[in-house]
């Protein structure tokens, strides 16, 4: 049986009262002695106070709920390690539920996490919210109070409190990049296509072919799922529209670009240019270096949880009264998965 | 404010029994058109049952916590997906704690599992545990009837269920491999040296010079933290001593030795051979390929699952009765890291 502080009290011999007093850390005259003498007893018998009463009490478990696409993908996996370590410093822990982006799982996440009773929610929305399904989040987190923010991705609502990346801005460089080595027919492998970072990224790639004037061609572009393997499906395709480059809206597509290349005997970059996006930490370990559009998560993540901070000890209505926008640019980093175009070259 | 089953039996003009009965899904002769009507209203309300009323009646939240001491480790981000997909296959959602290897904060994570009511615990230990901390892991489990299980990494204590590997062949397997191609002055990058996994690994390494009649030299053990900074740190030092061949016990460390490697224009596997300890995806995109020795992390994690769930479902007590080990076996996965010794070669 779990140790109650009716436990503790029969084994100091103190009322209860005088105990959960000492407990519950509140301001009294009770003595230090017996002070100090509660707190031992209650360790030696491994008391924990009761979350749910503690919960009713201060309204806080010091705990925040944070909610990603895939865990397994390195970009979510270095988002969630920075806020984890800011959560910590601000004393709270974290609790993690992965989508595998599924709206379904998410919002079973969701509730989840209210049901736990965490102070707050971070996620990264993975797929295509109705507006019904906006409605649905934004009244989860109303009805519990219950500030949500998102991360990374957002929704078209500006009720919610949003850390982003300037995603076109990111596109832009990428495809630039590529233009600017003389490439015309530029691939694109996107995420899935309705969602809003797959959106914003394309603009940025349409962008860019626009002010070269170079014509969007549809034919080019081909839809991934983030995933390493839908990098890998999406080259024999690519090499069938005749690109001599690619740009791939994640840095694990791109690996996935890599992997089925040394299939098909090919090198990247003297047969296929190619620019991920995210800077993952294995980028400059493989073999070329890959050339990416570099998100500052260390900024994004540290910016996230102290915006949470500062709204879950303030006194406004967290989800109605927060709602604002913070947006991060992008950069592309140079390496070495893109060479100059030259008609030799072409595949 | 949340709805409860009083503003949906208010909505649709029924008794709160009525609609009770309907939303906890008891056997009654309530008609199907009276049920639908109830289910109808409680979603467009956003009804959802008090998470601590229903724990209270089944015992179940259908939760399971997972504690694991690096996200950002590959290897666990692999394992976490297979155990939440596994989990997601019999009803189950996952709750991560990533815990940086302190023993403090798996402490914390166990808490707070347990204060959420999950209904088990599976749990990578990362900290070197005193007999009085395994013995407060054990009433942490016992006072509240959670079933904890040891995966990868265990204590020396047979009550806890554990899923582990046999890590001292995957040592022996993979310092043979360096013997077997002539090397005789073998590094071992060792993870934290207290951890168990740190010594069985090591011990593998160890019976691997033995049986080739090699002695064994402290002074070409070196620890490090299985991060890749720890690896590269540990690059120098091996240098210093000579060493031909380095035995990593896991693969991020390994990836710091080719990193550290690029800052030194020294060639693996050409200057150094190299056999890592994991195969994480990532090995195969390396430059060159990354011989290591393979976890079968899907086995492993879909065991997990199947046993915790048998033990749920079972009316043991799963703390006291269910601790039993499995363990599974490693393999050799030659890639392009290692090279025969040659005179000529060494450095």
């Amino acid at each position: 049986m779990r140790t109650t502080v009716k436990d503790v009290a029969k084994a100091v011999g103190l009322s209860t009262t005088t105990v959960s007093l000492v407990l519950n850390n509140k301001p009294n005259r009770i003595p230090e002695a017996t002070r100090k003498l509660v707190l031992k007893a209650a360790k030696e018998l491994n008391y924990r106070p009761n979350h749910i009463a503690v919960s009713m009490v201060t309204k806080k478990t010091h705990t925040i709920g944070l909610i990603l696409p895939d865990i397994s993908n390195l970009y979510f996996s270095e988002l969630a390690k920075v806020i984890e370590e800011q959560c910590h410093k601000y004393g709270y822990n974290v609790l993690y539920g992965n989508t595998n982006g599924t709206l379904e799982h998410e919002f079973e996440y969701l509730n989840l996490f209210v049901d736990r009773s965490v102070d707050a929610v971070i996620m990264t929305v993975s797929s295509n919210y109705s507006e019904t399904d906006v409605k649905r989040l934004y009244e989860i987190g109303e009805t519990n109070n219950v500030p949500i923010m998102m991360v990374d991705r957002t929704l078209d609502d500006p009720r919610f409190m949003s850390v982003l990346l300037d995603q076109k801005l990111g596109g832009f460089l990428a495809t630039s990049y590529l233009i600017n080595l003389g490439h015309k027919k530029i691939a694109c492998i996107t995420g899935p296509k309705n969602l809003r970072i797959s959106i914003e990224r394309l603009e940025g790639y349409k962008s860019a072919l626009g002010d070269a004037g170079l014509p969007f061609d549809r034919s080019l572009v081909i839809e991934g799922d983030f995933s390493v393997d839908s990098g890998s499906r999406a080259l024999p395709y690519i090499l069938g529209q005749n690109a001599t480059a690619v740009f791939s809206l994640n840095d694990m597509m791109a690996i996935g670009v890599y992997r089925e290349c040394r299939r098909y005997h090919l090198s990247i970059p003297q047969d296929l240019s190619i620019v991920g996006f995210d800077d993952i930490f294995i980028d400059e370990f493989l073999e070329p270096p890959l050339s990416t559009i570099a998100q500052p998560v260390q900024e994004i993540g540290k910016y996230a949880v102290k915006k949470m901070m500062s709204v879950l000890e303030g006194k406004k209505n967290p989800c109605t009264d927060a709602g604002d926008t913070k947006i991060f640019k992008p950069a592309l980093k140079v390496r070495g998965s893109a060479l100059k175009f030259t008609e030799k070259k072409q595949i």
